[in-house]
């Protein structure tokens, strides 16, 4: 098979690759769409020691099953495996699982390549006319979700009595403003400095899409969703929250400052982390998305796998205007 | 009346002041026992700006009432204030108020006094055989109940299924841990380095009491209590959280630093803060007291008031193994 293989920091070459063999239980599934994730792109800039090279990326995959009882059905791909037998599987929370796997860390491939090997029980049907990018969007769509649901209930108190606020709009913080609106969330702000990540967000259904300094007042929002996790968008959270509010925190960049311990203590805000998602959220994520429940998903640009490298280097310039990449092999 | 009034930093006088008059809606209290909290030593050596002097400090008061229709009734004080219009006070959560006053904040005074004025709904009946200085505990009580059912109701799991610590074996922690017990918990650690504290929290039925390098393994407790709100602590608390858990952050000394904000994303660890309590709280606080349900309560000790600046300075010379030190007018 082809596939798109990272050789070294910012190193991208499409390549003739060994196809995957099945293990039991799992399937080949024949790729047409597979998205670029921000863990995507700070492996390919050689900052994830977990993912040593050579190595396939890619782990945002939809496309048509070849083998297995469920050859021939087109599929989302979930690539988060956790084997049943872990205490956090049982309790309902495998994604917490310590032996949690994914497709693109060693020991399991990623999708950047013709071919992806998966659990036949990591695969979520799809329409037959879906179009394949869209589906591609279900795992982040359900990191989005996940974190919205997540935080709700932490929160307590119904989303449509609630001030939402998400700082971000990039896919994930995008995505989040979209669970929102759909979830009937009272207000749904989206914060992001970038024009154009603003106007995509506006198009995409999020109308208080806003400049930072455009923002609700301090001290009024019940859920925060910091889709950036960088000191500022922490220390803006811990201002804009509401007492008694929440702040969902999705980003892995290095650092940890900014947080407002004190603010947090004497007004009973709540941070907490989020990663990952349920297979039932998964499930939930693609009937949504092929039912158009969070919108027209115009918000992704489709590009060869073979321009995979060009792709990248198109993001990292700040050339894309779409939320969200999907590579097409 | 004689009260103890704070002049200066570290300078406590006990001396003649004029006698409290009642406003509409509320009674005059014959102060019995009043504790001394970190809050009063906070102030005390002139780090609180928002407590000048001269000032009567003291907000953890039982007594008997001497005026209006609760008269000759015993009571303990809930010391905090809220205005019944508060937007928070209708959503049940009164002590998050931005209008929330306190005994011994102006323009409140406090109750290391012979005489305190309060509001009558804040006084709850305690019974005649009662001793006042246990009654006095329903304040750090109430305090350490609520931190508990905090993070109980955000863990989203019965206590008695969740391994709980608490960072800290002062009042607040000590009193944590018996909520913990008395809730049921499935296992309830205290961490404290001091050899004396961890005797007394095992004296009041804490067994689980043991010294920082005596914890349990990392990454295995549901739900932590950090009652002592430093660095060091948040720090322990983020490597001991389980994945899925809650750390409950009662502490409001300065510095933020400590929190693993990366391990507490990648394992949807929550982290919450706590102040104060709800009314319903300090009232089923007062009846667990007063029907033995959290112990003997003989971890603190008395002290008379006009010998209250010698009182404090035993404190600061940690020269009082009790965990609570209640003041006698």
């Amino acid at each position: 098979m082809k596939a798109l293989v990272q050789t070294g920091p910012n190193s991208l070459v499409h390549r003739e690759e060994q196809d995957p063999s099945p293990a039991a239980g799992e399937a080949i599934i024949r790729v047409e769409a597979v998205g670029i994730c921000g863990s995507d792109m700070h492996a390919i800039h050689g900052h994830d020691p977990r993912r040593p090279v050579p190595i396939i990326l890619g782990h945002e995959a939809a496309g048509r099953v070849l083998t297995g009882k469920l050859a021939g059905r087109r599929v989302a791909v979930n690539p988060l495996v956790v084997p049943a037998d872990c205490p956090f599987a049982r309790e309902g929370r495998p994604h917490l699982s310590p032996r949690r796997e994914i497709l693109s860390m060693p020991p399991r491939a990623g999708a950047f390549a013709e071919l992806v090997r998966a659990p036949e029980e990591n695969l979520v049907e799809i329409p037959e006319a879906m179009p394949a990018a869209q589906a591609a969007l279900a795992e982040p769509v359900a990191v989005s979700y996940h974190a919205v649901h997540h935080g709700a209930r932490l929160l307590g108190r119904p989303l449509p009595s609630a001030r939402c606020l998400v700082l971000g709009g990039g896919a994930i913080g995008l995505a989040a403003a979209l669970v929102l609106l759909q979830g009937g969330a009272g207000e749904t702000w989206l914060i992001e400095p970038n024009l154009a990540r603003r106007a995509t967000a506006a198009r995409a259904g999020v109308a208080l899409a806003r400049a930072p300094e455009e923002g609700p007042e301090e001290g009024s929002c019940d859920l925060i969703l910091d889709a950036v996790g960088a000191a500022a968008t922490r220390a803006s959270a811990s201002r804009l929250a509401r007492p008694g509010g929440v702040i969902v925190h999705a980003g892995l960049l290095p650092g940890a400052e900014g947080l407002d311990v004190r603010r947090l203590t004497l007004q009973e805000i709540t941070f907490t982390g989020t990663y990952c998602y349920t297979p039932g959220e998964f499930r939930t994520v693609v009937r949504l998305l092929a039912t158009g429940r969070l919108g027209a998903l115009d918000w992704l640009e489709t590009r060869p796998l073979a321009e995979g490298a060009r792709a990248v280097a198109d993001i990292d310039a700040g050339m894309v205007a779409a939320a969200k990449l999907v590579l097409v092999p």
